[in-house]
């Protein structure tokens, strides 16, 4: 699927949970989930997807990149709208199939296109219902 | 896909990233990545996915259930382990494809079946290597 990183299914079981090679398991669609935490808050701040070119790009340039999904390109988060998310860490989880960026938000410190700082700015209550947990709104 | 949840396809956009009514976008698959976060210390500890009788579980037990991808099949995390979840707090995201959890580690304080804190416990170098980054084991 990808050259720019190497092959998982070449690892076995040990060598992917515990080894020292990076080999991303990019799934059916060739996309990995990315989770950006604001490394100063710890703030969990936006869910997103990865393609290896993305990765690729988030690794050479400490810039989160992303694949859109909604509009099928490369996306390089706040290139319009300023809300670059500098990295300053990049993990990968136990199994290679989930990355976890710490991350500086760089422009106004926003991140969601709906405003907020953080996309996770509604609580689930157990009727069914959501409602506003304090995460602010920026871009009002 | 489910009716244990609103439809997400019955809402407009402003409803889906605005409004009030809980419509998790379960994906094709019927599965929504879950991510762990403890409550307290802000360390994200885990990625998995929920279907919605996980999800609906969840909020019913107040622990996270998860669906287990490898197993095919409901997962009550910590049942066997006693590394269980208490969730706090439940999040969606803006346009409900994703849930966060605030959530407290039981038993040990573990989450990963590898015996770290974290599943996340390796960072990534720019030459495709991993190394440790401190998260503790602790099931050794």
């Amino acid at each position: 699927m990808t050259d720019q990183f190497a092959d998982p299914a070449a690892l076995d079981r040990a060598a992917l949970e515990e080894g020292a090679t990076f080999a991303p398991r990019f799934d059916a669609d060739g996309l990995i989930p990315a989770i950006a935490q604001d490394a100063e808050t710890g703030e969990v701040l936006m869910l997103a997807y990865m393609n290896a070119d993305a990765l690729a790009a988030t690794l050479e340039t400490g810039e989160a990149h992303y694949w859109s999904r909604s509009r099928g390109e490369l996306w390089h988060k706040g290139a319009i709208s300023g809300q670059t998310q500098t990295v300053l860490e990049l993990r990968t989880d136990c199994d290679q199939d989930t990355i976890l960026m710490k991350v500086r938000a760089n422009g106004d410190g926003g991140c969601c296109h709906v405003g907020y700082r953080s996309c996770f700015y509604r609580s689930a209550g157990g009727d069914g219902s959501l409602a506003p947990n304090g995460v602010p709104k920026l871009a009002d």
